[in-house]
């Protein structure tokens, strides 16, 4: 299954928060221009949900599948953690835009690293049920 | 960037609901039993995001970049709705889970076709700001 990104993520950050949930950090999402027109909708104050790759995390391993969050008391399942390191290298991010200027998205929330190839966008719709 | 499947969702559901936020199916997801022990400590009756492959959806194409949806009046950019036409053709849905045996997670609210390749599950955490 083959995936390509559709843009990339550039911060300024060094220290890179370990969550979206807890992060106050900035940085823009540059879409590939060929993608731009379906920015068309995202509008300046709404949270989106990011699909990226984890691109810098290892290869993922057998001992992986159970990991110790460095936040956590003990090791957890990998598909009940948000770890970078993981089956397929995907995370998900909620970010709030704070400007949209063509093809580049100002977002705050961030919590990925500079030059994180971004896979896909899409609103973010809560349905607790 | 390759991805590879971690399992495969089935249903005997017909008719396919076209949002997880109205859907009141059910369905299992099976787990490559190489990755189970990362299904340790996802436990009955909490919400799971989990992300698939839409694997019937045609190749896209740059006139997809916006696109009416069906129950809406007008078209949208991609980026804003949840159309399984898109860029790279992740889905995802936010998942409760009924049961656990082993390998298998019978989830409901479910709104993806049977023998869907799952990618990834991760824990659903909101943190509304």
């Amino acid at each position: 299954m083959e995936m390509t990104p559709i843009g990339t993520f550039y911060t300024d950050e060094t220290d890179i928060p370990r969550h979206w949930t807890i992060s106050r950090a900035k940085g823009r999402i540059e879409i590939n221009p060929d993608f731009q027109k379906g920015l068309q909708d995202v509008v300046v104050g709404e949270q989106i949900v990011v699909l990226f790759c984890f691109h810098k995390s290892q290869t993922f391993t057998p001992d992986l599948l159970v990991q110790k969050p460095p936040h956590r008391e003990r090791p957890f399942g990998v598909f009940s953690i948000c770890s970078p390191r993981r089956p397929n290298p995907i995370g998900l991010s909620v970010l709030r835009v704070t400007d949209i200027r063509e093809n580049v998205l100002d977002v705050e929330n961030t919590d990925m690293m500079d030059q994180t190839p971004i896979l896909d966008i899409k609103p973010h719709i809560t349905g607790e049920k």
